[in-house]
């Protein structure tokens, strides 16, 4: 059907420019509306009873005192939620398993963690909200709960599903257990490849939950109507996933709920499944009026996906001359509440750098009594990569080889073994070579001060997006996706539009376009925008061009084979009379109503093809051994991306990945006293690194295109997390001659480690 | 491209079904969200400075004491818009003045009516806005005004336009005029016809231009970015239309400004042009802030569009076995301050019931100092209507012939001279038939009693729709279409979709979608959407069916003419182990990923092969000789819809013309006094009918289908209001033996014609 009809092109007009961000001027001047910004007439507000409990039976909740307070329209419990039937996970592993979902969105048997809400309320005011929820008896039978994750996979450790078995485990055990998951991967033989090897390193890590750390806390406002219509304005991800999701949850049609994209306040994969959005449609069509609802900080500490804490332990070997010949993981994950840590993920990714004949991770998915996990910037993989990048350091110490040349020597490209069978991209090898091109990576280096290097991957997505293509009366173009813009892709999809269709970025409106007025497209994660709704704006842009071709043959009254589409606009080509005359889009747009009416395309694609992405990176840090605090004096990150649309916003995430990572590697941690109660659920105790703890990032862009996209995408908002605590790690073992093995890499932990006698 | 799939019905699903309006039950509970709901944060409120003179030249404006009021953000006048350089209208009719629009929008060299704006203000509130325009220092040259249509023709008239010439005139006039065009219509020779008739008669006619009395005032909220982006929430007929003027006003791209369709309260035609979104849309640039304006009653009428008033002369030839061989016209409609009255429609509409041999129409179109008018139903029509319809009445009465028999023996059928050739579409006879057959037209009547008929016809119109379809995760179906919703096309869209994919109704989302959405959509207005959006919407389920077919082609592995699609599931036929298979809509959609991903289509057509619309009505009143006032008795109004989609609509739709007809034709007009200035701009003084004052009105719904649309439509908004003042006028005739040849036919005019000599 789709027919190309543009010539490749060596070199772009609009592609790899830096034009003024379409959301820039928004964003600054407050005109930008984030989920919280939005009122209608007669709105009510929406506030959640949580748990006081890590783990307690709910016996009853008497809702009738609430109820009878005045301002208070509707009160919700998680029986008001048509019962989901299907309990456990499936063996296809994209199955959503429904049971947990909606019990994560209000418990019904049990409270699972300190936070879980148990009711809801919708007032006239947040005021009387709040103090509804203090009317509502809620009859606890308190039960003994378990927040570490060996902890839990002990036998006789507290039980969060008393039915629940081990899958992936054959047979399937008789016992019930907190280990939701067993997987297991395998390449060659692992113990023939440790046969092979000179020096061997094992060691066993640990890392604390962190959170994504969003600026805006997730907020709604829900509108359902009593003819069964709703409309939810949501800072999401993903609003189809989100219209998935909560007509799911409320048991209704998937076309009878509409959701409107507001302007989203960072996600970082934690605004991919739903809070609020079930809770404010449940209330508005309990109560008859618009419910809004927005978490306070503590509420989304509290109980919003963190990513997984773990405890792991990895195993290399390396021959004498660098190769690395065998590696072993076992990866245990923190799911939270429910099943579904990303421990798929991370085994994985564990060793996908690298070209490695044996491999073997086993991995366990594992509940406990805090919130259910959530994505976190490339999910599993910076967790897993702490390990494996420590490990592969020591063995480049072990060998004395320079860890860029061991990460060299060993980078995976086309045609190395891989889990999926043989490679089939190159970018490794490039970020390593830009490293050791990098000025800096030679600069000599103080007292107290290391160097650490460490490398990443992520899969990078594809999949399901659908977008559309309007031109306007003067020639102007509106482009409409459903992928919510996180990191720029409304500049991106106009960038790449604007390039296909030949006319200036300014002629372009980028727009993200409600549930009802575009097909399904899936959220906005796992680095698959540029790539996959990229791919479906240049293919519709050629069916456009296509349209126009055709249009201009009727105006000339010529073959559409003697119309070519040049620059922006139809030209006349063979033997006719006006040959040469062309026709501008804006001509074609004032003359539509002669050749079929108006002019658009919508198109949607399931995209396959996606490379992966690679970051290489170094840091160098500088440790007080009298406080144990570590400075960051230089951060240099590699990260091949394939093509960068717009290179500002790429640059922004490299920046932005690396900051997340130094936080999560020098300071951020969930931390829980005796009850299971989270001590420091607001940024005052929970601490994100501010602009002064940080150096200029500087992000090095590496373009080895992806021969499957038209412009060469690759992905590039999230493999530039994964190096971040290994490099900094790494950095610090040759500063201190201390080997950090644990998350995160604080004050108190680094001078525990620096002198471990020391009691002060 | 389009390959038709779907077998033509005879019987139907859907079609003719009357379900649930979509816009019932959030109109009735106050969900739906009017232009005047929307609220965004920061908001300020605009207000709009009008002359106080009929007619005036603007000396000066000094707005800077208005300006530093505390709480006003920002004061424009009509030199801020920039100008426009297009100053009179070209020969094309459907070129758009800008110069003209520009103008009436915010006035610059002159005032040209009581009411029109000359400068805005943004403030805080509305009521420092209001008290920022008594600020405003307006110098102003009083001129001489004219509000009569004869007398503004009039030599030595006050010119409203210096420099203009009335176009249609050879040689163009060398003297400037208030005539802004003439046109001519002629078929046949009119002096032959009139040679043939046994009787003649000609009257002279007068009537009051009429408000089309829309419940909602005109109401927006304008979002102006400092990034040159602007979004408009409009309660419009057309956003895609409001889109490109208000683009054009502001001197911007159209794909920079975004409109948003709220739930409109009511337009009849009068919400098909701009007023508040350009001012409110400057304001918001001005000021960085978003700008709501809401108009009050009184603004809606000093300032926005009635229809014409007019001066008409109807002459008639009939023979003595009652063929009609002769009609002739001249018309002269008002056009309010700027050129473009209905007079071309008026002038093509006239005759057009019937077929004439020889017909010869010369109309006027006239500006004098009153707001400019704009569409109001069928709009030209029933004005000329009222004069025609009684011109036939006293015809019939000349040769003793019923009044439905001289209209079925003139009736225009195929192959009848027309203006357009010969004449392509039954259905006048028909309306007429439907009233011979009905008990009630031979009921009898009492004293002071009378029955009046009367026929209308009105164009119908096709044009530029877009729309998409989008197929859910569980099957269910969006729809969304650029059409404003103004008389149920929400559900006539829904349905055909339905009815086209085999479909429930109740499984069908109907929506209207953003200009950023959707491609053009022509205004809603000259029943055109079912019609024309209606077939865009049966071409576009047909594509959809399609693409279902080679899904599930590729899911049984076969070839895609072994799939047919019925009753909402493909099903294999053909010679394979499967034979009779199906698989649903909803389980194409859960497959949907492998078979290419999102499902959906959008489709765009300029709809031809409208059909015209034809109404025969009759009604009984009684006349109170004491107090002239007229109680209508009855109301029978038969309408040729082609083929009503959603029979209640229509219903409501012969209510609402026949309604507003009886307004026109009994009580409503313009009250000027001596300075130019309405005396009646608000409800209670200017009359329209409520409920007590009408009867159960009777809708006869007749069904000629068009054949050039999928399920017959062709539109059914309109001409229902042309018959009425001519029957209203007939009745009372019977009743009174008196002739009104004015309108309206209050009780003081109707006393003064019954009795003219009684001065009480």
């Amino acid at each position: 059907m789709l027919k190309k009809t543009v010539t490749e092109k060596k070199t772009f007009d609009v592609i790899g420019t830096r034009p003024v961000r379409p959301d820039g001027v928004p964003k600054v001047v407050g005109l930008a509306q984030y989920g919280a910004d939005y009122i209608l007439p007669g709105m009510l507000w929406g506030k959640i009873l949580r748990s006081p409990h890590a783990h307690a039976r709910i016996l009853s909740i008497d809702t009738s005192r609430a109820l009878a307070l005045q301002g208070v329209k509707a009160v919700m419990t998680g029986a008001d939620l048509p019962e989901q039937t299907f309990k456990y996970l499936g063996p296809e592993r994209t199955q959503m398993n429904f049971w947990h979902m909606q019990r994560n969105t209000m418990a019904r048997e049990k409270a699972l963690f300190a936070g879980h809400p148990v009711a809801a309320v919708a007032a006239v005011s947040q005021k009387i909200a709040e103090q509804a929820l203090e009317l509502i008896d809620v009859q606890y039978e308190v039960l003994p709960h378990v927040i570490d994750v060996e902890k839990a996979m002990e036998p006789g450790a507290p039980l969060l599903f008393e039915d629940m078995r081990t899958r992936g485990v054959e047979p399937e055990p008789a016992a019930p257990s907190n280990v939701a998951r067993r997987c297991e991967y395998t390449l060659g033989n692992v113990e023939d490849g440790f046969a092979q090897a000179h020096e061997v390193v094992e060691m066993k890590f640990k890392t604390a939950p962190v959170h994504q750390g969003y600026i805006e806390p997730h907020a709604c406002l829900a509108r359902y109507g009593s003819d069964g219509q709703c409309e939810i304005w949501s800072a999401t991800q993903g609003h189809f996933a989100a219209r998935t999701l909560t007509a799911r949850l409320l048991g209704m049609s998937v076309s009878d709920l509409v959701i409107h994209p507001a302007e989203i306040g960072g996600g970082f994969g934690g605004k991919t499944i739903v809070y609020v959005e079930p809770v404010a449609a449940m209330l508005s069509k309990m109560s008859g009026h618009p419910v809004k609802m927005v978490m306070t900080r503590e509420e989304v500490f509290n109980a919003t996906g963190p990513t997984s804490g773990s405890a792991m332990t990895v195993r290399m070997g390396v021959t004498r001359d660098g190769k690395i010949v065998a590696a072993q993981a076992e990866l245990k994950y923190q799911a939270g509440a429910f099943p579904g840590s990303p421990v798929l993920n991370a085994s994985q990714c564990a060793f996908s750098m690298y070209d490695i004949q044996n491999v073997h991770v086993v991995g366990y998915d594992v509940v406990c009594n805090r919130p259910k996990v959530v994505a976190y910037r490339a999910p599993g993989s910076p967790i897993v990569a702490f390990a494996v990048e420590s490990v592969v350091d020591e063995l480049a110490r072990k060998i004395g080889l320079d860890p860029l040349e061991i990460r060299l020597k060993n980078s995976i490209s086309i045609g190395s073994p891989s889990l999926w069978g043989p490679h089939q991209h190159e970018g490794m090898r490039q970020t390593v070579e830009a490293l050791m091109r990098h000025p800096d990576y030679h600069a000599p280096l103080g007292p107290n001060q290391g160097r650490g290097v460490a490398s990443g991957f992520w899969f990078n997505g594809g999949g399901e997006s659908a977008v559309s293509i309007q031109v306007g009366d003067d020639g102007s173009v509106t482009i409409a996706s459903g992928s919510m813009d996180i990191g720029g892709s409304r500049a991106s999809m106009a960038m790449m539009v604007a390039e296909t269709l030949g006319i200036p970025y300014e002629k372009v409106r980028s727009t993200v376009a409600s549930t009802a007025a575009v097909s399904y497209n899936h959220v906005t994660g796992g680095s698959r925008v540029t790539y996959a709704t990229g791919m479906a704006m240049t293919q519709a842009s050629e069916l456009l061009i296509e349209d126009l071709r055709v249009r201009a043959a009727q105006l000339w009254n010529v073959s559409v084979d003697d119309v070519e589409w040049e620059r922006g606009q139809a030209r006349l080509v063979g033997a006719h009379e006006k040959q040469g005359e062309t026709l501008s889009l804006a001509r074609l747009a004032a003359t539509r109503a002669r050749t079929g009416g108006p002019i658009g395309v919508q198109w949607a694609i399931n995209a396959s093809g996606q490379a992966p992405g690679f970051s290489t990176q170094f840091c160098d840090v500088e440790v007080d051994p009298e406080t144990g605090a570590v400075k960051i004096l230089r951060y240099v990150a590699a990260q091949d991306v394939g093509r960068a649309i717009h290179p500002a916003y790429v640059e922004g995430q490299i920046h932005g990945g690396v900051t997340q990572g130094i936080g999560w590697a020098l300071n951020e941690e969930y931390i829980y006293n005796d009850n299971g109660h989270l001590e420091n659920a607001g940024f005052l105790d929970y601490r994100m690194p501010v602009a002064s703890d940080l150096p200029m990032i500087e992000a090095v862009i590496v373009e080895v295109p992806n021969p499957n996209h038209p412009f060469g995408v690759k992905g590039a908002g999230e493999v530039n997390i994964v190096p971040v605590m290994g490099a900094i790690a790494n950095a610090i073992r040759q500063a201190t001659g201390v080997r950090m093995c644990q998350l995160p890499m604080s004050p108190p932990n680094l001078l525990e480690a620096l002198d471990p006698e020391d009691e002060d």
